[in-house]
């Protein structure tokens, strides 16, 4: 290419927080949180795809009741390019909105949505991926989904199938795509791993703004129609009251059944990096550096007096905010400490944390959720 | 009797902490804390045996660096009644420092000893076997020490052999002893229990101050001409030097060894009470009420924030002073939060948080001690 492309980004970070509570809370989710390092997840977002994107260039699309904090943790993101959503809508009318207040800039523009949430372990392995997606985006008329090869039978994630071979770019395969699936059952994820030929669905996207604006015109004309009355208002004081009015009325709908599904020019790139949704503290476990015996660490504040030490323990993800944790021959047990709460339960059972919030709920000791 | 019996009480409080941490601490040892109910292990002693002795005739033996917060737990003892060892040596010497302080307010004193840090279920049931005890001892030149029936083959306790049944005291039974026992195996405890003519020893003792003081002159004769020295200048400037100079050259000798073993006017009075030292948290789980999956619920500050959640969990402690502490799916399992520290161990194993204290002074952590 003579010309260079323009890339944007949109990173949802409209997602509750309950799985890792209770470091996650309901007005402080996990995109806020210093879960892998010591910097929050969306700050972390915000940095790694930096090279590809400047602050300027960068959307974040969240909630009302988060935008505040968020715009704190990256300030360098122009307040314009929080984009609050009055409620949540599922991924449709989020990207729409994100799309029409890109194209606003640029129509020209590439666009790149991420989650503000996932784990990645390879930042190098992840921009190769991105450049590479962002150059096919920008010859091609094509929705492109990214797809992970799966390290084992994960019922935690959607599916695609792969289609026939398309073509490389920039040394990355890219694929037609054959089907979208749902979270399947470990049977099913076990097939699909045998198979061969189904990847991981991360999520990640990357389209030129106008060909996501024309399926979305194609598959879902009414909440586009709808949508279309927001282009004329961003920035004006108008704004806030007409996308009140629009999402009321507007259906929640996922953009992978509402136009990937549905699209035929849709296809897949393969990622070239470690990639984790993190959906627990046991996926954290997964993840995190440990000790001799299994043992992960996580020390909550920068700076902080939390302390850990396990003595005769294993397999443990343990962290500390302020106090010292002592463990004494525990084994496979999360034991963390957030804020005004600490959570003790079996590593394979830290997904169940939300039984934990509705127990909650029922006593009224709501200050905890 | 026609002549009411001058009853004293001599509390023994000079015990360090470590079975309790991260609630006690080497500063702040169990007697000091409130571990069965709100109020400190040292104020419930004191006000259990108020129907016997009021606090004008109620001494604390304790160490230099405790004195200060003892006097602040109860302050209706007067001050003079706070006995400070310069260092530890043990039981007997203790008992004698008390002893002859009590003997010169009233040498006809009844002295009754107890250890500070006990659990007692049936206080009505104790002062029966105290009141009966005091009786005893006032008619008898006995030294009198409370045995309690095993009710398990502890190895913690040490024991005494009942010998030849010498009386009723106001529907109590007193025996000769026919010897004491230090802390058993788990074979030899199992034994004991068979036998049936075990019984714990309480660390409880209850004697004439004349008779005890003649019993050490004869057991102990160098220890007792030692403490002679400090009788005639209790109360005066020169007790504190003189003092330090007595244990500076006293050995450390337990009553049991020095004194009770040898003599022959030694006599058992069975307590009609349930008694435990309470040496771990294990120990405090067995004797506290329970929820029906059987959690001991601890919450350690009155008034405090601490909170307790426990879903699908079983056989649990857990204490809380200013967090809520959730388990889920936790089994036998200690959660202990104290001040700025906390614990997670398996109930079986916690009398081995003194692992967690070595490892901790490894590390230079020492403001955990």
């Amino acid at each position: 290419m003579a010309k260079r492309t323009p890339v944007y980004v949109a990173i949802m970070a409209g997602g509750g927080g309950t799985r890792f509570w209770p470091v996650s809370r309901e007005k402080r989710p996990k995109q806020m949180l210093p879960i892998f390092s010591r910097r929050s997840m969306i700050q972390e977002t915000v940095e790694r795809i930096h090279p590809l994107a400047p602050p300027d260039n960068t959307f974040i699309i969240t909630t009302r009741s988060q935008a505040e904090e968020i715009q704190g943790e990256v300030p360098a993101i122009p307040k314009s390019n929080i984009l609050v959503e009055p409620v949540g809508r599922n991924t449709a009318p989020c990207l729409c909105l994100a799309a029409l207040n890109i194209q606003k800039l640029n129509p020209e523009a590439v666009m790149v949505v991420l989650p503000a949430d996932h784990y990645i372990a390879n930042r190098k392995g992840f921009l190769q991926t991105l450049r590479a997606a962002t150059v096919f985006a920008a010859q091609h008329d094509f929705l492109l989904t990214l797809g992970l090869r799966p390290t084992g039978p994960e019922t935690g994630y959607g599916y695609i199938q792969k289609g026939e071979f398309f073509g490389q770019i920039k040394g990355t395969n890219v694929f037609r795509t054959q089907s979208f699936r749902e979270k399947p059952t470990r049977q099913k994820a076990r097939s699909y791993l045998r198979q061969g030929n189904f990847l991981w669905n991360s999520g990640m996207f990357i389209w030129k703004v106008g060909v996501f604006l024309q399926a979305a015109e194609k598959f879902l004309p009414q909440l586009y129609e709808e949508m279309l009355t927001i282009k004329k208002i961003i920035g004006t004081r108008r704004e806030k009251r007409v996308l009140e009015k629009v999402y009321a009325r507007c259906q929640p709908i996922s953009v992978d059944y509402g136009i990937m599904e549905k699209a035929q020019n849709v296809a897949m790139i393969e990622g070239q990096f470690h990639w984790d949704d993190v959906g627990s503290w046991s996926a954290l476990w997964n993840i995190r550096s440990k000790d001799q015996k299994g043992n992960a660490y996580v020390l909550g504040k920068p700076n902080g007096r939390g302390k850990i030490l396990a003595v005769d323990s294993s397999g443990c993800l343990i962290r500390a905010e302020k106090k010292l944790i002592a463990v004494l021959g525990m084994k496979d047990t999360v034991v963390v400490e957030g804020g005004d709460a600490l959570l003790v339960c079996p590593r394979e059972r830290s997904q169940e944390v939300r039984g934990v919030l509705e127990e909650l709920k029922k006593k009224g000791w709501k200050e905890y959720l």
